[in-house]
């Protein structure tokens, strides 16, 4: 097997921090994606698509349906629009993935509902601040009710809400009327960091379908859309198929997932991902503007700090008035330590 | 490298004429995989998707742009959308694969326009069956008038348009004021089968965009859509990023199509497809519901006979009153002769 | 009031005959609307508006719910769009108007739904025409099922269905799990016709929702759709808001209808129409190309005897190698004796 | 005929202040569309709309198009999609009209697009509260841009751009690549207000298209969108066929709108209402929570004040704390004063 450690330590170092999108897959996801080369039924009628209900159900310790979509945005979209009409509408928080960074897809997979867009610190929305967006909102013909909340986990700006948040939000959404979507491009980042099981903060708290990331986390064209409510994921095969989703070779995609989920290689590498952020924040003291609670560090940095680390050979993103450092499965402790002291030394 | 070969021989022997869709990956695919592990920019903005534009303008001759996305459905509506306004149509034959094949798609990528069915002989359509099909329709607002012709090369009934009928149904296009697209889901064999240079069937000959298929023929996860007018690319990526089509790690699709068209694989494949399909058509007499021109046999057979060549081991499916065979870049000879020969005596 | 006859009769002669869309409006409808002057609450919550339900509702002997738009597509694609989602499809005759005549707006109103075009003689479907074309497709997500039957009555060849030929289409469409909509733009002609009960021919044989046609009777943007089943009602409502259909000052197209529905003018107004239609008949012998059911009249006549009857002052509309003659409300019964005697002549 | 001013007085008390939708139509409209029952060309093919244009062209010193809807909605949404492609944006402000009360047309017509919401005082959007809006969203398709600016004038507050407000916008537009387009469900008031030409704060200040109100200011179900751009008039028409506004009748839209262009009665009618509003707003002090500038009074009101004012048969809605008074053509001045005296009185 190619050896992926090797890969990224030959790749040009301003990749580094750049992106979890960017990592290589895991070296066990090749091996798996390789065993399923022996022809089987196409699409999603193989013996390996077959397996992937009883795996997640297991680890989410409750009855679900998944199906694989080769992009996060394909799977947000593709929850949203089983939970929302083309004339109604999804709260999320005015920074969400699905309002700034995926163009037209939300109202193209739901052909025309739209976004709500409610406040809440660290990129989290709560209640309280859902009510006061969605409350004045006419309840006749005139107005755009939501029938869905999209919150994401670990948040924009690196936050993860506890069970017990996701939980209100949950019982909020009962109360109201309202399907409650997660965006888990980085879930298990969020569960590494709680140490708590995959369902406390989903299925366990009232989430309906959960956009489980696996990209960041060592796959390939591989994310997958949980639904903890079957009648959700018949409308969603549909929508699946419309949007060209619906892969003729899917065991290699369910190949990818099976890996990841056995023996427990997800949470292993949010961990190491998790781990690598943390020996970054060991730098930062009181320029960190979060709380470094998964993968990614955020900083307050000076237009000339952040070219003083960019000529010292450390990749990231401008993030407003600083940076942002986003590690993954395979970054290298000896490179986040020496960021960490670049850092300091600034 | 895991040896594909073995795999398939592996395989249960019932896969092997049911579909190419099913077919494993080519080693060489594999190795270009694995060799883009290094992380490089997320999305489309790595090195490898830069050099695609260059490569495909190579081997068309002509200046062109390219996606890849993950499936034929989405090449094909993409295609299209870029086509045909919300309001609009395009003419496909009754049996298109867009039209019987894939589910929703055509109304959803296009967000509600129509496909005009018309007719024509083994699949392919013609000038005169267009405008039988499309003269009678309205020309105001209470019509609904065509902008593009879809057609499928080769056909859903395994026929070949050959460069002059490709080039009367693009000089017809021009003359319409329509654009016109093909499926390409097989265009590899169809090259194959003609032995002809890819642009006279597609840019030479009119055509705007092509479904340039590669999952069937050796890749898995990435077909692209190449444009032969660089403004129906700019929509294109919109649409695509709309579809969730547009990856993050783009590389790994990037990767497969240049180890394709290095030093010709993609036809190299498609002649054994084609070569395979060629020895089942040896023992097939009169059966033969269509020429043999590329790697699909439809053979006359009874449902008596198709239980017996099943009983036999040989997996295929119905197709009305007879069965269709397909091959692929793997399909092993010893299987098809004796396939052939099973025929034979039946 | 405005003497309406007069109207008419000072009107150029060449539109006698063209289409019943041209008819001037009826004194009492007049009437109605001046009388629903007086300011009341907008859009539908207004009093006029609020006995509609009840006042169809006794009309059909059944609980209905009516919603008043200002075109017959309108009513037609809000009926279609509460019964097939964006990833359906609705069964209609190939010469229906929703396919034909109404623009891109079916698949505009349910936001990409497919129309599956069905066959049968005089423009009425029946189960085994329909079965012909849904059977054969795909059950799963590649293939598009249709949720719902449109038909139109009188057809758009002016023919009538019989309460048994309704009812058996009522009874398959139940067998299938598909709706029934009828697109009765000229349903008071074929009550009329067939001097049944309105509820014979919709609601009492299976039919779900009805495009109630007025204004081709006497009125003004005034049309109605009557929900049988007030669960697509709620739908409808949204859409109709989406559509920009909902006025401002409901009351005046209300007022219309009750006016309409008040001593059975509806009924008096088509029974005229269709007498006069009859009237040309008489003329016809065997160029008659359709039996006459209703206000229409399609003729077998030569460019030469078309020429020869405008030239006589009589207006229509080509019909592929034949005309049509529509009749209205207030066509004198003179003109249509004038024309008869013409077409008798030629 | 009939009197108009009688019917107002005859009617409950409570309707008064409500709305302007809920006028009487005035009574030269009235004899327009009687004057109109002579059959003629079905749909927008009759003399009285063709003689539309010219008489929008002269009306506003500049070649027009236009089309007549039976809504402010369907007008602001074929306008808006005529200018925002589905992938695409609107800037509007968050008080708009298309954003609160026009339930979910606006992504209906446009098939998916987004309305970004900016904010600006008295219900005004500037060059300065869009850019800060728009111009941190990404340029890439990760992002959704928009294509066009939508403002009201006059606005939901009651407030009146001035021709230097609606240039500096138009200028802004014209430098971004942006289309404007004007909710002008009150531009006659705004017109009236100002004193200056209608061409003034539309066409010659950059606006693309206007929907210009009439059914508020004595008309019933006819609305007009007006295309300053031809080439947007052309895509309108068939959005305008597509959400069934295209009326077989449409002599009798024609005939209001050019009734009420005649002798200038649509800027007569504003005046009035404008006058009416003043009345009210003289006993208003320090209540005023906007000035006035058209029909609309919006005060500061107590609960118990407002139900002091209902008591004594003041009809009007809540408006947040307070309360608004919409005054109409017909509104009669001794009303007027009689609520400016409760008013002052309270």
């Amino acid at each position: 097997m190619v050896d992926a450690g090797a890969a990224i330590r030959n790749a040009d170092m301003a990749m580094q921090f750049l992106s979890d999108n960017a990592a290589p897959v895991h070296p066990a996801v090749w091996q798996a994606m390789h065993a399923a080369d022996p022809p089987d039924v196409p699409y999603d009628g193989d013996a390996l698509t077959g397996r992937l209900d009883a795996a997640f159900s297991e680890l989410f310790g409750r009855d679900c349906e998944v199906l694989w979509v080769s992009t996060g945005t394909a799977a947000n979209c593709i929850a949203l629009a089983t939970m929302v009409p083309p004339h109604g509408a999804a709260v999320c928080h005015r920074e969400a993935h699905i309002q700034t960074s995926e163009g037209c897809a939300p109202g193209f997979f739901t052909r025309g509902a739209r976004l709500i867009l409610a406040e809440g610190e660290g990129g989290k929305l709560s209640p309280a601040t859902i009510a006061e967006t969605i409350d004045p909102i006419r309840r006749d013909v005139h107005g755009v009710r939501p029938q869905a909340i999209s919150i994401t986990q670990a948040t924009e700006a690196g936050r993860v809400y506890s069970p017990a948040e996701v939980a209100a939000l949950g019982e909020y959404a009962r109360a109201e009327g309202l399907r409650l979507h997660m965006d888990g491009a980085r879930f298990a980042n969020a569960v590494a960091h709680l140490g708590c099981a995959p369902g406390a903060i989903s299925c366990d708290a009232g989430v309906d379908a959960l956009s489980f990331g696996f990209v960041k986390n060592g796959g390939f064209g591989a994310e997958a859309v949980v639904f903890f409510d079957r009648a959700l994921a018949e409308h969603a095969r549909i929508i699946h198929k419309a949007a060209g989703q619906l892969q003729s070779k899917g065991r290699y995609l369910a190949a990818q997932w099976l890996a990841m989920l056995a023996d427990g290689l997800w949470l292993e590498n949010a961990r190491a991902a998790n781990r690598a952020a943390a020996l970054i924040a060991q730098g930062a003291g009181d320029r960190l503007l979060q709380p470094v609670e998964g993968n990614q560090v955020f900083l307050r940095l000076t237009a000339v700090e952040r070219e003083r680390l960019r000529a010292a050979g450390f990749g990231f993103y401008d993030w407003g008035e600083g940076g942002r450092f986003v590690t993954a499965w395979d970054s290298d402790p000896a490179d986040c330590e020496a960021l960490a002291r670049a850092i300091a030394s600034l």
